[in-house]
């Protein structure tokens, strides 16, 4: 191997990226994990996300590059680290919520070598305008999944925080921009919740 | 959207297998996440990997792919929901790993539509077969951020499980195979766990 005093700092800043991103696995959400004693925590939603990815592509309204929605999913709540989980229904906490993610990405993103930092900066920007293709899916992707959780475990957090299924409705609205079909079979799991009194009508 | 009993199946089946993913949140690993507190589970160790993917990719010996080596680090331990997390220094365990994990393969990649388990399924044995330069460097990969974790939980499951510094180096060494710059990093971090104590030499 030979290495220089910059491929040594190169190495060093990317794992000192690497290390930081293990903060994530410390930042709870509000949904469950399907064994309901614990709520999970936003690395492994990530992961999961992007196993949806990996199973649900077909479903996109749009022909999508599957490596750029993998990597918009694995770094999309990397900012969680410093702006914590701001929960969905939650009014207050969304009026600050993009200043505190914009500062979470300058400092986290910079911690990576100059043009990576760069790079994976812009794929979180891109997530977040929602305005490609494969950010619109993987969006999709990320309301649809707590829907399940929330499904499977009977109400879960819908039920603790008192949400109703009109809430619920007008969140799952910006998945139809994604996946027409995931969009239709989030409506369906809601109308199931509400015959079943997991979600309350309101 | 048009949706026939066919399409509305095959939506159901990829849906079951993100569920059935869900369980491997619940599967607890050895190491610690950098918070001492509590020991990390493979599904968070699996994005963490796949974060590793994203920024170290230069590092590979070889031209590789990306995009199958994040599918490969996704996929790499969804076993363990059946046959659980085998620590990587137990010998007894090791004997019926392959068996258990074979048959945990059978039934979970089979959750999903014919061709798409079969995909999944060969991206799974490309990673267990270390024959192709993407499967080496996820596993180089996999067996870094143990070392990581142990170094920064100045011990950690090192520690705990007595564990000697000629385990770990013969562990590392495949990591050869993979990057050769990852391999020699992997080797000054032992050697500084020595020189500070958190590891044993022997």
């Amino acid at each position: 191997m030979t290495s220089t005093t910059s491929d040594t700092d190169r190495l060093a800043r990317q794992l000192e990226f690497v290390l930081e991103a293990d903060r994530l696995k410390g930042v709870l959400r509000r949904s469950y994990v399907l064994d309901p004693r614990r709520r999970e925590n936003s690395a492994e939603h990530s992961w999961h996300l992007s196993v949806m990815a990996l199973v649900l592509t077909e479903h996109a309204d749009d022909t999508i590059d599957l490596t750029k929605v993998l990597r918009m999913v694995i770094v999309h709540d990397l900012v969680e680290i410093d702006a914590g989980d701001t929960f969905i229904y939650d009014a207050s906490g969304a009026a600050d919520k993009a200043a505190r993610e914009q500062a979470a990405a300058e400092r986290l993103f910079t911690l990576l070598p100059d043009e990576q930092g760069r790079e994976l900066r812009a794929v979180w920007d891109e997530f977040e305008a929602k305005a490609t293709p494969e950010a619109r899916f993987a969006a999709a992707l990320d309301r649809l999944m707590p829907i399940l959780h929330n499904f499977h475990g009977e109400g879960g957090s819908w039920r603790e925080h008192g949400i109703v299924d009109s809430q619920v409705r007008a969140l799952v609205e910006t998945m139809r921009d994604g996946s027409e079909t995931l969009w239709a079979y989030a409506h369906q799991v809601i109308d199931t919740a509400v015959e079943r009194g997991y979600l309350t009508s309101g």
